[in-house]
């Protein structure tokens, strides 16, 4: 049988991710701030339990799928957290998105406990992680990330490693997600110069979709960014938002001026300040249009 | 037996293309600047003349692939120019990168001659010109476009059509390399991101390529941005620079804001200005890397 | 008893300046396209011509002060243009903000013909050109120069040489235009900060403008900028965004990357966009309130 | 006699400062984390510690003139901080360019336990310190700022109120930095088009700093970004770097998006990345010509 393995954070991505595990086998210990999303996974054989504490066993498992850097590190190194329980030949398997420098600090702490830190993070939305259909970067100690594979196996459809470092797959994540703002904001202004030009929005994302950016981003958020259906949201904007400030970050750290990045960080704070944190995060492109005179 | 087709432009796209033509059973009068180019077209049966004028035949198709709006004056309504030979039921077949407002100028043009305009820029490189693989939108009036149908479908794998204004389909043009230039800036700043943390380059690019990004553009751009293999140019840096200066012009025209396009301008010239004209456009990248003060 | 001189554009600058000529003792014919504006001038002893050929005396000086390159074109080169009748020994005083191309263009015609174009381009609004508090920057021939230094003298209350090229002196201008506006955004930008801090944005204009930034572009556009009084217009946006084209295309000849003069353009851009062309070009604030979620 | 005051931070700006209180017949304790700086003051009188607790007297005013945020978190909070000796009465005169953020921190530990923090920053760079021509911006508790008056009057030539929010002054600071910087590179950008137009640097920015931009940041600085001299630093580009930050920082807090600050936080990371760190902040400009091709 399976072994034990802790869950921390049922949220849209989180709740799916804890179900196939459970298909797969896996006895859960599930933690969420809001127990009664954890309901149905209870339903289904999950032992929930009441602080975060609780999801570790001695040399076990935890993987942590929560909204940011500040909730991490409750769930980890506050007073209820697991960073303690984790103990020897313990295993964090971070999948959040995350900052490299919080990803560094865990990763000193368990390693002064004999325990590891493998850094996890994911690419696809809640459809993707329900149909197991996530990619997964990874980076940590080779040891503890290949007894992880299987679980990794169980949530997604490919791995990527990225070697030794804590914060590597975390770099990676967040680069990731600024190459997908960056591609929003660069289709609504070519969509928006094609609409002020007389051509429908349409029109181009669907041509663009067929042929030279035949891939999931340009296809989805295209066609978002072409109808202007920038709610109900599939990724908060304020989401969005935060990771542009862990590119930032990682990218004031490292000494790499980003000027794309530093321009949407300004869209994404325009946005906030306009109300629009629980729009879609192609809302970005709402501003494009209100520059140009439309809305 | 085909009709005679004219063309006039034989560089890195023209060539292969004239080529197919050929193949597909059409007769051609080609005309190229520099006539030594095109020896091997005339081996294979084209018609080489000496003035861009001489390749129109009264009511017949003269397709245009030249370098900019310069070139294309010149042939069209220069004193050489095939722009008053090509009377009534006429087609100017336009299918280089040029700008919205030399197409509305050559309409009307042709317009009050009984001749036709259809704008039918392309997108690929050479390779996928001698392949048969462009992409084509067009725009036009209706009749014409249908005329030159046969001839477009011997030079690409699918016609993409938006509408009747002349300029329509040169609008999508330059936008879609705003698009691609935008990728590559992009990317560059993602890579260099990672590589100041330790990351290869090459890593993340080949992860993005096979997952969220697998696309043409994000696998072959980003695999040069990773390699940083800036030289030999397949796309000169000049020519993307021409493009940047036709997005923003149309911008202008219209009103709308591109910032992304502004700071791409501003990468474009920088290149310029040190020197890097005869680099791939993939160059772009080549200033993230030093602002980061890598080389 | 002073010379006749010829004076082509009665606008808010051009009408103040004619009168100060005649103050000085200067006679004046003039030109311009509405009759009407020059009636006080006739009043007091200009004489009105129907041509901006009329206004030049073989050999003798002519003044222009219009809106941009087309009309200076128009009055120069154009059909009734006084290019011809300025003849040997002629100067072609150009003190509107135009394009360092447009003079390189008209000096050229200028030389083949005996004559001399002085470019002589003007910092100050209305109130101080009837003040005779103009700031003048010239360039050109030497000799010519010289003859017309009275001139300046009478119009201006200091004069700035920037040698023998015809464009210098509107590469000058042109550049002083765009700090004037790169200050515009800075201190909108800062006193919004400031605003959603609960400071005043009277409050640290004012301290500015008393301390490290007591000169007159902080003191008058920034108490505009703090009060947001964006109209009526003192300087009309739509100039303003004019004179950042010049800017750029002159930073696109030098291939010099100017960024903040980019990111001003757009935002020129947006205010067209959005109707804003006969609001004063501090209004480019505006836009920064907005973005910050406020208005 | 005068009452004795606190002194912490004996750097470029805390030494002057510190002497002129003396000469205005102050008694100073004085903490510098190099004892060596404070040997010449402790010559003209002023008493060393050891330790910034040592500094205050209960119900006593200490002034800090530290680098950044981190130095006065020590000096105040830290191990051997003065942030328990202050007592009721007591005032902290916080001169230093620091966060919004660390003076409401400061402001709540004072107010609970009696004291005050009246926020005290200033322009003005080291021989202005020296000749009392500070500009000093105060923001606190109204009965606290009128007893540091004296003390304030003593070490500048004019003083700014922002109300009674502890960190208004600092945001008013950090905005006055972030114009600053903005003219810096809005100048070099200016004087780089200039330069590759054939015009002297020197000339232009001669031209500005005696009309329109007649104010000591565009004289000063101008003449340095004309003559390219970066070094030795004034104020070094590590400290502009920090600035930038504290600007950033505070617009995220307050949502406004700052596109100048953003470029120029690109810039500094940029100056940063290249090893620029010692050079003055005006190598800024270093940067425009750079991607002008010069250099």
């Amino acid at each position: 049988m399976s072994e034990a393995v802790g869950f921390v954070g049922l949220g849209h991505m989180g709740l799916p991710m804890a179900h196939n595990l459970l298909r797969a086998g896996y006895r859960l210990r599930v933690y969420n701030r809001t127990p009664a999303k954890a309901a149905a996974l209870a339903e289904q054989g999950a032992e929930l339990v009441g602080r975060p504490a609780d999801v570790a066993a001695p040399g076990g498992i935890v993987i942590t799928m929560v909204a940011n850097d500040q909730a991490l590190e409750a769930v980890t190194l506050g007073a209820d957290g697991f960073g303690e329980q984790l103990g020897p030949g313990g295993v964090h398997l971070s999948m959040s998105t995350v900052s490299p420098a919080i990803a560094q600090r865990l990763a000193a702490h368990y390693q002064a406990r004999g325990a590891a830190y493998v850094a996890a993070p994911v690419f696809g939305r809640p459809d993707a992680a329900a149909a197991r259909k996530l990619w997964v970067c990874t980076s940590g100690p080779q040891a503890a990330k290949e007894r992880v594979r299987p679980v990794l196996d169980a949530l997604g459809q490919g791995i990527f490693d990225f070697g030794a470092a804590p914060e590597a797959a975390h770099v990676v994540k967040v680069a990731g997600n600024f190459l997908i703002v960056s591609a929003m904001e660069a289709m609504a202004e070519a969509f928006t110069l094609a609409e002020k030009h007389g051509i429908e929005r349409g029109q181009i994302a669907s041509m663009l979709a067929q042929t030279i950016f035949a891939c999931p981003i340009y296809q989805n958020y295209g066609k978002m960014i072409a109808e202007e259906t920038y709610a109900p949201a599939g990724f908060r904007l304020a989401l969005g938002a935060k990771d542009l400030n862990l590119v930032l970050d990682a990218a004031s750290t490292a000494r790499v001026p980003m000027p794309f990045a530093s321009l949407l960080h300004d869209r994404m704070l325009s946005a906030l300040a306009k109300g629009r944190a629980d729009m879609d995060w192609t809302a970005v492109g709402l501003a494009v249009s209100e520059d140009a005179g439309l809305k």
